[in-house]
């Protein structure tokens, strides 16, 4: 894996130039990390005249893609070294898994013969206005909760009307189980999952009555966990429309007037698959 | 693979509810596929006030993440069927790569001990206003054409300075020699690269002078394919800024007053990895 005389050739390098002289991890700051709180993002050019307003502020949702993490099912992802510093002069990993790992997309050709693929979601679709639905409270008490159509009356009510061309996230305080995977899946004696997700009658209101484009949860299934005909998935994702599984930090986010940029990885004649979701507001 | 009873219920409900009634694929466009032109994106909810003006224009920087993509070093990526609709209900794909595979980011850590990893990579550092600098009419008759200082200098006279926390992409034109994997790569006889790339000298101008966050290439390696030491590599990861290697599209991008948001998933301990890049302008 190494070309000739690279090892010798980048250490020499790094001692001599890069590390000593460029003040190496000086800048780092490492806030860092998936998961992690909210971050000023710098004003992109354009936007830096006068009479602008604040920065964007961006909040991760996104989990860290991590060998181990709970799958719905199938082998979780798994990861190995490939070539080291030492070693080759650089380093690097190889990954396997599903395309329904941690934070990833459900695209309508999961469920959907004939359904779009990875690569065909559009790029209107990746950046959207971000509903939350609050069900924690609910969850707490009722692992097998759902959002309702009462519940997205109850967001109306409160928060204004779902705007055009949104995702709609359900909030269940279901990330806060991880690492934990008996906690996430939550499995009763016979090995049915207990946690929350979209109700059919909900998905039926959005698709009647909203322009809708992507639903989201906080956990492994867009269905509740003890779905067995999976009507969420072959309703929302037959009508053309992709969902997002395993979403990260939407406590944190507020119920409306947020933007998500949905960078989903184009895989070939993918069903879905890893994408980094990330809410400006 | 397949839950007992489910491809049953999901076939079942698929004909019964999903396509037929919610007219399957009618809103779908399939304008699609990364690599595509640019798209108007639906304005956030809060953008459409009165005195707003026109939406943002996307344009999608990612190759489509195939099997069997050049490397520059390295197996290819590969991808097996895990499931199929009919046979389990569902489709989904198995993926087995290297970080460093289609269009993906160099973290710190691939060339310096103790560099910074994918997940830590700042929100603040995936969203940056971009500098295109084209040395492609160079490129057409010198496959070993870097960036020089002069073209910095050049840029900047033209289009104005380099905005503070940027990213500087060097447009080769090169991505048009995919997906020919010879052409892209181009050795010689002795199996040395010949594709442009970063020269040391323009990263040493831009870490001395400019405060710049990344560089990105259309090309295999942010160094020039006949290096043997990596010099930008390790002079440019040394000083804890990030690289994006095999980015598209970078001839229709207009050379300042974009930005780019880099949806790079965050690989657990990762050398970097893939990344979704769209530019908006």
């Amino acid at each position: 894996m190494c070309l000739p005389g690279t090892v010798e050739k980048v250490a020499e390098r790094a001692r001599t130039e890069g590390v000593s002289r460029r003040s190496f991890l000086a800048t780092a700051g490492a806030a860092g990390a998936a998961g992690v709180t909210a971050t000023l993002l710098p004003a992109p050019a354009e936007a830096r005249g006068k009479g602008r307003k604040r920065r964007p502020r961006a909040l991760d949702l996104t989990h860290t893609f991590a060998a181990g993490f709970p799958m719905y099912i199938g082998n979780e992802p798994s990861r190995r070294t490939l070539t080291t510093i030492p070693a080759d002069g650089f380093y690097g990993q190889e990954w396997t898994f599903g395309e329904h790992s941690c934070t990833h997309m459900d695209a309508p050709g999961h469920f959907v013969e004939g359904g779009r693929l990875t690569p065909e979601i559009t790029l209107s679709e990746l950046m959207l206005p971000v509903a939350v639905i609050d069900i924690s409270e609910r969850a707490r008490s009722d692992p097998d909760a759902v959002v309702t159509p009462d519940d997205l009356v109850a967001y109306e009510r409160r928060h204004g009307r779902i705007p055009r061309n949104s995702a709609v996230f359900m909030d269940s305080g279901w990330a806060k189980r991880l690492p934990d995977e008996d906690a996430y899946k939550n499995a009763d004696s016979s090995g049915t999952y207990h946690f929350p997700g979209f109700g059919i009658e909900a998905v039926d209101w959005l698709l009647d009555r909203r322009s809708v484009r992507a639903i989201g949860v906080d956990t492994l299934s867009l269905d509740p966990g003890n779905s067995t005909t999976f009507d969420t998935h072959v309703t929302w994702l037959g009508a053309d429309r992709f969902g997002i599984e395993n979403l990260a930090n939407l406590g944190k986010l507020r119920p409306r007037g947020a933007t998500a940029f949905i960078g989903v990885i184009p895989w070939e004649e993918g069903s879905g698959g890893p994408c980094r979701v990330i809410a400006y507001s």
